[in-house]
């Protein structure tokens, strides 16, 4: 069994920083040892890492990625392959992926033809939530079957008439079943009956600009379905995490009920943190770059957001990756923003859009860990193994440089996608070196991964309801 | 021209006390005096009336009557013509009732079989609301020329799939066509999909009795409802009436959304202020004489109403009166509470259920004739016709003896239903004398009016929102 | 006795708009009749006036002035002479002023000093509250004398650490006493301890311009002593009126506890409406014109204000008149904005800018006559002698012109000062005539009054909590 | 340097649970090993703990206790060496105990007082906040003296007047310095001045039972000075800690300055979360041993601090220890309630009545340590030192067995102090071993350490607020 150690770096998990050396036994973490002791001291190790002035961190848990999704008529621009290596460049070395049930077709059918399209392709690990598009006796079974062979989070879509979207009771129904077998609801929370009025009226009116995108999806009906998942929730007795929240109102939605002692749970995005309506605004059609729903909102929600994150009224930030190239792709919305694919670009960002929160004060090294890496981990039943550094845990560690310098393009990202959604955006911190289950997959910034190393990984039930 | 004069009494409106003789010349009210003046004393007419130690109140205005209302294969008790005539003994002088699209059916063919329904039968004089079971681009249409002949409110449900029901989008576009053309939409406020879902489970589990009908129509889902209708007349820049609040959570998404400014106005019923799920769950199938929907709530909800009706954040009081006989109707759902007619008698009972909540200290007398008479016919166009004793208004005058003692029966009582949900309850207060338009339809406890007599009231836009 | 009729006009009460004639008898209103009826046809009377495209209203009642009062060594401009006199140029008739008890000295002795001085000066009807300086054993015995004989509300302060300051054991035995009695603490919510340290920091550090009077009395410190206020109130068990209530966050407060039932009430100003920070810090000392306590706010604090009024979480609008010339009074300030005597004209201004609020469609005509006059005197126990056109009712009536124009200037205008806070403001709608008691003090924008003919009117207990 | 090792148990800290083995070098963890790696295998030790079975958890922080306090004419009945060996026995291994300035002292000689008192007693560490009855220009300057010298928090009283009490004044200029110098504001909120008008009406009354100690001590007074409290740290830009919030009203204002982002904190005790006014009401005067002050409250507040704490609106769990023998000191107010000597004893059943609330399944085994261990080190400046297990940590440690059952008694507990509050109630769960810095004083359940052993330890700020 190799055995590697990290030593002089700062170890920072989601509950302390630690002068500390890393031994790594096989794929794990075997010990950590105080810099300096005779226990660090005694390690003799195949292969010695100097993290000396950079952060030894957890690797990343993105817990909302669309790899190869088909959206109106087209897919995600990454495939498991060129998305999960962008993940590794990125500091990510989990990602939980959304399998998706189609109308009228069994969940297994959805969720084996999404095994089978990451088997082998994968940098990293990956694990799967469910889409379920068809809520019905027979898919309520298969939900236990899931959960019991790892798939434990069931996604719903209070938006996208005929498409994704459940009704009341359908949502209700489903999170019945959640609450006895245990899964975690998760939901869309977006009221696309009304949504799909004022797209029509819109286009109707000639407003066919994609910052009509913004303009219809309405924040009074995302915080109107929050508050209904919400009490559909606790009619179901049923843990409820709300996906992409990106509107002030949402938030405070989710900080009533939980001050209620409700258990309800809201994830973020970088895009909602750190862009805006302005975004969707710009010209010449470059505002479809922009366009993904819940939609981008007034620079003025992000403050919220931020708000959220510190008081932990939103735990978790992902990314909701879902790449498509202007060319071609978001084209296919000229004339018509309701055409647009929805979606952006960002598995490769996060980490470091997060560090520069840190940098900028907004959140402490700390907490950046926790939304990023432990809380994802918690949250989806991956945890020890993943989002933490500590003995036993899997050993997806990441060498974080705090003090490099870099400026994101798409002419130096990873991602299979023809644009950056934060194109010229300069930070301060940067990945340096990644291990994957101690597999070392970017090496001082070059890849040394390989597509097939990434392994599916069956879940337990959410840990942060404990 | 007769004229009238009623000395002696206090004449209370929803501002004033008055100690005034009231003169009517014809059918409307000339002037008031005080008592004693040279004005009040040179009057001559040809019928006087001593209100000596009695109130003179406006006629009540019932905002919510169901007559003869097809439900789930029966018809409600009441025909305009018996209904008319119980409101008229219990201190009520105009009724605003539901003339009912059918799904698929034009609205003014739902309107006009309203008109020929009550034509010639009543006592007092009524108007109608329309309920919208089939919003379409026609019934949207249709709207504008309703509101121009004076049929001015457009109640709309969140509940009963497949029956009334309309959906966010259908809900949103009538909003939408109500903010232009100055309609209120009523709101039924219950999530009717979720509902069902409950329905179905209580059933299949062997909970059939009357009181798993208050069980299955959770509070949250009232509150749901209510926040969601909320929510999508912001969106359209629309004021909403939520009829028949029962629950304080109902009440307090209306009080968030008057603070922050928002024209949203609340009715509740003598029902949820008295009765409770104690009713409902009265043994031998008696329970069934309270099913009503929204349904009894436990006491403890009581207050939250009583509070709300005195700081205004409820603003009405109806009956939502729509009886059907216990022995072959309720007996309908014997073995399945989904089966048994929505619905009860009231329409007698709501002056003089109120007046005991003046007795007992829970409302002033002013705020009596204010939630009975007076905010009602604001909030649907009738005021100052109807709802006040001024100058210029209809002469729809009651005497009521403030002294008198009663027990309410369904012996006694004038409404065409076998029971009563109040049956022994015992008050202080009743009706002594009631004119309609100058006329004596109750002269000192004896019915002296016509079917006929009352007349078809066109209404003007809601005066609440001016 | 005399006989004046008032025709043709619109009479405009907190509740009604009638096209009604007014007749009055002595000093008294006898009746109302509607136009053109033959009771008001046959009406004889020794004067009539015409109110032909006119509205008729109750004459206004400023519930909160201060004539001749002293502070900081200087006293308040106007006498009771010319401040009535300007009260009734600006359509108010009746003004409760607040007589003062100072440290050491009986409550009585304070009161019968405000008897002398307003006994035989004042042009239109006036009453008393009663400031309590020191509150101890004896002032609170003197309270139950105060009540009994029309002096029934009693106003404390949170501010003013020395002079007018009551600690919180003060304040609740005082809200206790009220409790007993009836009575109505009316209170000066700022934390008055707090705000003087703020004040010595500041000057301390040079900040002495009339701007940073705004600045060290935070929003904060007014919303928390109206919570504060409140809770005591809430153990005492005693009703609450906040006067002069300026932050969106105290409003909040006040809207909080009368959701949940509490007997709590809130008095804006036409400063807070129309004026903010921005006035303060108008340059060359001239903000000191607008120094007065509670503070000028920022301007957006002015919507919630109107938010409240409309929603009745503020219920009167009083005028705290309190006039210090520019000129040898505000100047005693130039240096150190803490010795700026603190107070605004405003007492003939209140019903104009109030008209222009309904002008500009910020609240309805009626809520216009029900916040400037029936509001007020229910409060206060004067309704309804005052604050309404009913029979019985005294018969203080405005003709107010709603067409004509008129521009705000302190060379017009009645109150004596050097300035005005509304110097150039142009306004439609304006006063004609006044009737005090039945007596013509304003014909047609002549003054016809006399000092002297105001009387002294005892108040009952408050009405507003029936 | 001596090396002990710990092996078999599970590590349980606030963030994880670990199946390791923890190696102690000296007075420090040096390291942590999952079980069986060759890691864990390959240490030597001089001793060998053998935890198979149990936990592994942090010593207990315990930031409120009041060792030998002198109040009302007595003294709290544990010294530093009593008080902190029972706190061993309990499993905690650090005490923040409280020096006190008395009015018209220095602080500095308050903290000698005390440094003195504790020097050479204690068998575990301990530390001081400081309390300041004196706040003036002399006393705000030495608070940075002290901050700097490892003194980092500061109480204040808004209760008791004349002994610790300061006015809002004071406590504004307070937390200014502490927003300038670091330090942490912990506040004592009931409104004091209210609740002493109330003591002296009840005593008046007749009402001197232990029960009427919470009656007087109203909710609604904890609840204005938690507002107060956090209003005037907005003004001052401070941070703030509540202790002994006992009220659901006090969490809720809490909760809703967190939400908007407040950095402001809460600390219960178990004395809240496990008895109520139900045992102040306990016949023959043993109520007086429940007086303490926050007041325990009716019982349904403990659902509201139990949620509070698992929501993270509360944050701390401390004992406020603070004994008084029934016999002669809690006696001293039979006839009087106010003269009982508030405290209750509590620094030795912590750390086991919450490990109860885990059996229970009221909170996680990890929120059980975060809020009896991490978070007080956190908030205090004692972390990483204390309140973790992680390499660099001082090795303070209690083996816990999880499944041993015991019944709190005075005849067992090893406070000084003649009743326990808990007598007779069973409990899961027992301290076995205790380690404090290395050294063993617990072994086994029987007492192995020393007085002297504890050594002073200064804090640095407080590191929740990074």
């Amino acid at each position: 069994m190799s055995r590697t150690v990290i030593h002089g770096g700062l170890v920072v998990t989601a509950s302390d920083e630690l002068h500390a050396d890393v031994l790594i036994e096989g794929g794990r973490i075997a010990a950590l040892a105080a810099h300096g002791t005779d226990a660090a001291e005694s390690w003799t190790a195949d292969r010695s890492i100097d993290a000396t002035g950079k952060y030894v961190i957890p690797g990343g848990v993105d817990a909302h990625t669309h790899m190869e999704m088909p959206f109106g008529g087209t897919y995600a621009a990454d495939t498991f392959e060129t998305g999960t290596r962008a993940a590794a460049w990125g500091g990510t070395t989990t990602i939980v992926d959304f399998a998706i049930q189609s109308v009228g077709h069994a969940v297994r059918e959805g969720l084996d033809a999404w095994y089978a399209k990451a088997d082998g392709k994968c940098a990293i690990d990956y694990a799967f939530h469910m889409i379920l598009s068809d809520v019905n006796e027979s898919s309520l079974k298969e939900m236990d079957l899931l959960v019991s062979e790892g798939v434990t989070s069931f996604k719903l879509f209070m938006a996208y008439p005929g498409v994704f979207y459940s009704d009341d009771g359908q949502i209700l129904r489903a999170m019945q079943r959640a609450a006895g077998n245990g899964g975690l609801i998760m939901m869309h929370a977006e009221n696309g009956i009304a949504i799909d009025v004022l797209v029509e009226q819109a286009l109707a009116a000639g407003r066919t600009d994609p910052r009509y995108h913004g303009d219809v999806r309405k924040v009074a009906l995302e915080a109107e379905a929050t508050h209904r998942a919400i009490q559909l929730a606790r009619v179901a007795g049923s843990p409820l995490y709300v996906v992409h929240v990106s509107a002030d109102e949402a938030v405070a939605e989710l900080a009533a009920a939980r001050h209620k002692g409700l258990p309800v749970f809201g994830e973020t995005c970088p895009q909602y943190l750190f862009l805006s309506t302005d975004n969707l605004a710009e010209p010449d059609f470059e505002g479809a770059k922009y366009v993904c729903s819940t939609p981008l909102r007034p620079k003025e929600h992000q403050e919220a957001l931020w708000r959220g994150l510190r008081n932990n009224e939103l735990q978790v930030v992902s990314t909701d990756h879902c790449p498509f190239c202007f060319s071609g792709q978001k084209e296919m919305g000229r004339g018509d923003f309701s055409k647009i694919p929805n979606g952006m670009p960002g598995v490769e960002n996060r980490m470091d859009l997060l560090h520069q929160a840190v940098v900028e004060g907004r959140i402490s090294r700390r907490r950046w860990i926790e939304i990023a890496c432990a809380s994802p981990a918690r949250m989806f039943g991956l945890y020890p193994k993943k989002g933490t550094i500590a003995p036993g845990a899997d050993a997806d560690v990441v060498i974080y440089d705090p003090h490099a310098e870099q400026t994101i393009s798409a002419e130096t990202h990873h991602m299979n996608v023809d644009y950056s959604a934060y194109e010229g955006k300069r930070l301060t911190g940067q990945v340096d070196t990644v291990l994957s289950r101690g597999e070392v997959v970017i090496d001082q910034r070059k890849f040394t991964g390989r597509a097939g190393h990434g392994m599916y990984t069956p879940r337990a039930t959410s840990q942060y309801l404990d």
